[in-house]
């Protein structure tokens, strides 16, 4: 199949998105530096290092000076201050400098955890990432944020630090397990929802053929998401403004995130799904949109198998309170006030930092399934058993 | 006296430094931020906590939210991984967000650290710096270059991020022990030699001044080094070229603090005093500049007090090879070479990769008193006699 090539226009910071299948193969083809000679360092983790690998013999095999692998633990935790240590003294011993090349092969984790890396090592080294999943695929490799977690939340601490290239291969997504491509599923419907109504009536229609792995139908999501991404990123890279409402159902998410331990039990697209359900119910409560809107975009994330109510999240042992002080470690308060990603209809989100306290509370409190409604059991027993058919 | 101000231009970064005495009774007029209900984090080390605590207290009174302090080991080895952490981590405890201000207060230590925390934390919060050391006044507060230190060396971590402001309270200095006043004053002689022949020839004749804290010498001398490093930041804020003359003397500097070990024995300045000699003694030996320029530098250093000879510090255990390996780490690598700062006179620095390096071993080796000339024995008699005074 034809690669496709996806532009971010920040100027001296423009880069390309590849998106292909088998790429890997080639990867020589898409990194824009010469190889020749110089000291490349891939950050890798457990569960994608036979990608990481094969990288590794293409480099060293291409004329490369040193190429170096860093294989770190797999999942949420790898995204620390102790592993930024680790990765940046690794880097430092292996003798990088400014002429070398890093690149993150895997998912989010490697990826926001190498490219924080790259750039505060020698205050800036050049990075290529290599996502492996559809979440970084579609999202966390473009846009040029990284970050690691703390113990007061997820990417709070982290830089604004553009990648030189970004090499999509479809490849690496028939290794992933389904839950983990739900995951980034969610963030691709959330690009329907912000800006591009079409895209959405579209992934209603073609969803299933996606999550089945259909390469035309994977490549199209993925430039379509990568474009998405890009009008708004180089609308406002530093996320004065505009880039928020990327953060559609994640002030929501995050909270879920925050409260379920990261330990693997809530994915982050799930809780993004959740947020988004959330976020559509907040618009709804408001009177900002139509339920009509509400319903139908639970019943597609639904339909996918993903949960769109936090009482489905296992074992989830939280409150109203604890989820409104989860919210207030968001990096989006500006003058004490949330700002929360709003929509008043699919394909129209906005930003909004006058939102009542008390319908926020409302709105978690029926996620949590503290109030009943017709449709929430509904929702909640078919989420039930798409989950369990995981 | 009056305030003078000196503004960095960098566009939507640009920022102003102002120098005066006293400024600190008066900071609110400074910080370009409304203070009204804003956050402010400072950050001080415990040499400097009297002037930190005067600030919060005047911070506190005008109406800002809440304003916490942490103060910090004094000296090298809180530049550390382990202190950027414990920073961010106090930080995000205490309800940090991209509306709070960050206030440095202390010499370069505390300004490169909380420099490096303020850009990372919630991916860049603002920070005002308040240096109250010659060295950070004239240096390390002007320009954003932020870091902390490794096993592998100095700054090897950390970002360019620009505060927006710098305040340089002349009265801070008449706490600073002499030894880091003359520290500080190497810097100021490196701009002289890099492009300035004139301000060379004012600090041969008003050194002293300089040195016993006259207020208008003082002021000139913060005046003409912040100008002279805005020149270069302004046309090089990423260090892709011009900015690298601001090294003059730091490639051999940061060698010798490396094998000297950041315990005190060898201060920054001292370093540059001798790495800026060794740069003037390699030149000479290029060919590039006359024996008179190099011996008219380490005189006015030498009779300033300041050390010019790697003989010269107090058991240092080291050899022209550790030397040599330790300059391998240097940021300013390209193509695995080295870059030198080379002078073709006082005033005329230029960069280059094409350095013979028996030279630099030749340079070395003298330094370190393996050869001796007529005029070395004098300098390191004249530089003996000055230490002993201090």
């Amino acid at each position: 199949m034809e690669t496709k090539i996806v532009t971010i226009n920040l100027d001296a910071r423009a880069y390309d998105i590849f998106i292909g299948h088998s790429l890997l193969f080639r990867i020589g083809d898409f990194i824009p530096q010469n190889l020749e000679g110089r000291n490349v360092f891939i950050v890798t983790d457990k569960n994608v290092e036979p990608y990481a690998a094969r990288v590794r013999s293409l480099i060293a095999d291409s004329g490369a000076g040193i190429c170096d692998l860093k294989v770190l633990p797999a999942g949420e935790k790898t995204k620390s201050f102790k592993h930024a240590q680790e990765v940046c003294t690794w880097m430092l011993a292996g003798g990088i400098n400014r002429d070398s090349l890093v690149l993150a092969i895997g998912g989010g984790v490697i990826g926001d955890l190498t490219g924080f890396c790259a750039s505060i090592v020698m205050r800036g080294v050049p990075y290529v990432q290599v996502p492996t999943t559809l979440l970084s695929q579609v999202d966390s490799s473009v846009g040029g944020k990284t970050g690691i977690n703390t113990a007061q939340g997820k990417n709070l601490v982290g830089s604004f630090y553009q990648p030189t290239a970004v090499i999509a291969d479809i490849e690496t997504l028939e290794t992933l397990p389904r839950r983990e491509l739900l995951s980034g599923y969610a963030e691709v419907v959330k690009y329907g929802l912000i800006e591009d109504a079409g895209f959405f009536t579209w992934l209603e229609t073609n969803g299933t053929r996606v999550c089945n792995l259909d390469q035309d139908a994977v490549s199209h999501v993925l430039e379509a998401s990568c474009k998405a991404k890009a009008r708004v990123v180089q609308a406002d890279e530093l996320e004065h403004g505009r880039r928020a409402l990327l953060n559609l159902g994640h002030t929501f998410g995050h909270a879920l995130e925050s409260e379920a331990g990261y330990n693997g039990t809530l994915l982050h697209g799930e809780a993004v799904s959740i947020g988004i359900v959330m976020a559509f119910d907040l618009s709804y409560r408001m009177g900002m949109c139509s339920q009509a809107d509400v319903e139908r975009v639970e019943q597609h994330l639904s339909a996918m198998g993903l949960p769109t109510r936090a009482a489905a999240i296992e074992d989830l042992n939280t409150s109203v309170d604890a989820l409104v002080a989860a919210m207030g470690h968001d990096k989006k308060i500006k003058n004490g006030k949330l700002t929360f990603v709003l929509v008043s209809g699919i394909g129209e989100a906005f930003l909004s930092d006058d939102v009542a306290s008390d319908l926020v509370r409302d709105v978690l409190r029926e996620s949590l399934g503290g109030e009943t409604k017709t449709t929430q059991k509904g929702i909640k027993e078919r989420w039930k058993s798409a989950f369990s058919s995981l």
